[in-house]
């Protein structure tokens, strides 16, 4: 009997995302993983984040989900390069899913791809799949106590995009409480208050991720992540 | 070196959870595991169930978060026995710590206890705590694709709670088609449209809580979960 042990395996993770990142830095290409609850909008979050900027950039997809390839049928209809992980159970990506979805990506020719997770607040925040910036979705739905309730991913972000900001009329939601909360966790995150119905906020999101790639490619120098350069933030 | 195997840790879990039902069936007290993604209105359902079944049930409450003491405080001001699980960054609560916090409450007294589990929609499906039912909570607000791309907790759960109905008016929401993939999933399930926010739809989860404590206390022979019995339902 072959038995698998817990840290041989999360060993085995981060030995496969230092090779992810490697691969990453030597083609210049950016990476975002993307970590929310489900239903928080990172699909729809990245429909028209990718509907403004694929103009300018050259964006690849990898669509990590529990089952269905819905959201990766969502991301192709754009023409965007896309792969689908299903994890048949597993609770969030690992590096050695991403670097399988790689190979079926033109790293060569892009500037930036972003990983959506498996929705999931908790677990996905400890696997490292060799990205340059962890990002958090939260839907102001969800309640301005989530930060201090799920720690972990707001300490671990470069970035927090709050969704679903148009449905804050009719809701009970304490923006400046929950900044506040995040801030308290991580003093350099940096926070993206949107509506993708409506397009608010999308302006900001869409120059951070811009300034991004530009600082990879060396073309600024912009402390753009916790104050560190990208490639020694994590 | 001390090594502990994923499966030791399993069996293990699924033994204390015999223990604990074996406890609860001796009490005649009914217990519900409640599951959702952060920020879908567990807690406050909770808040709205026991101030309208309190002067009727002795309930008592265990809270699973991973930090915070917030939701605990909550539901204690309703004077209701409640016990604070914090899983210091584990993703679910288990079937031990479910024991831990059992000897906290008034057990010989209680009619129904709700276990209200860590924020997650994926992994706390997966550890069976003693309970009697499962609930799923599902806020319109994360969409109609929710349970085709998390089948596990559908499949396995008694009862849908569907929450923040009163948002249904400025969101895209497809009430038929979710719940058309839900009984897809399991064509057994209980769904209950409500709004906490609003009181509507607590008549009917109310009555069928109702129900469950009855049939428990053999007042009633209602198949209420799944068309089987409690006691063999899980």
């Amino acid at each position: 009997m072959k038995v698998i042990l817990v840290q041989d395996l999360l060993k085995a993770n981060t030995d496969q995302a230092l090779q992810n990142r490697s691969l990453f830095d030597e083609h210049r290409v950016i990476v975002i993983n993307l970590i929310s609850a489900p239903g928080s909008g990172k699909t729809t979050l990245l429909e028209k984040t990718l509907a403004l900027i694929k103009d300018r950039l050259y964006v690849g997809v990898i669509e990590g989900d529990i089952s269905t390839t819905r959201d990766a049928e969502r991301i192709a209809s754009q023409a965007i390069p896309v792969v689908q992980i299903n994890t048949q159970g597993a609770c969030h990506l690992d590096a050695q899913m991403v670097a399988q979805a790689l190979l079926e990506l033109p790293l060569k020719e892009l500037d930036l791809i972003f990983i959506e997770n498996v929705g999931n607040l908790v677990c996905p925040a400890s696997f490292d799949l060799g990205e340059h910036c962890k990002v958090a979705v939260l839907s102001v739905t969800e309640g301005s106590d989530k930060p201090a309730k799920y720690p972990e991913i707001f300490l671990k972000a470069h970035a927090v995009v709050m969704s679903k900001t148009d449905l804050l009329p009719y809701i009970d939601f304490n923006m400046e409480d929950c900044v506040a909360e995040m801030q308290g966790i991580n003093k350099n995150l940096n926070v993206f208050p949107t509506s993708s119905k409506m397009g608010t906020g999308m302006a900001d999101w869409i120059e951070w991720l811009e300034k991004l790639v530009q600082e990879k490619r060396g073309e600024v120098d912009v402390p753009c992540c916790n104050g560190k350069s990208i490639g020694s933030s994590i």
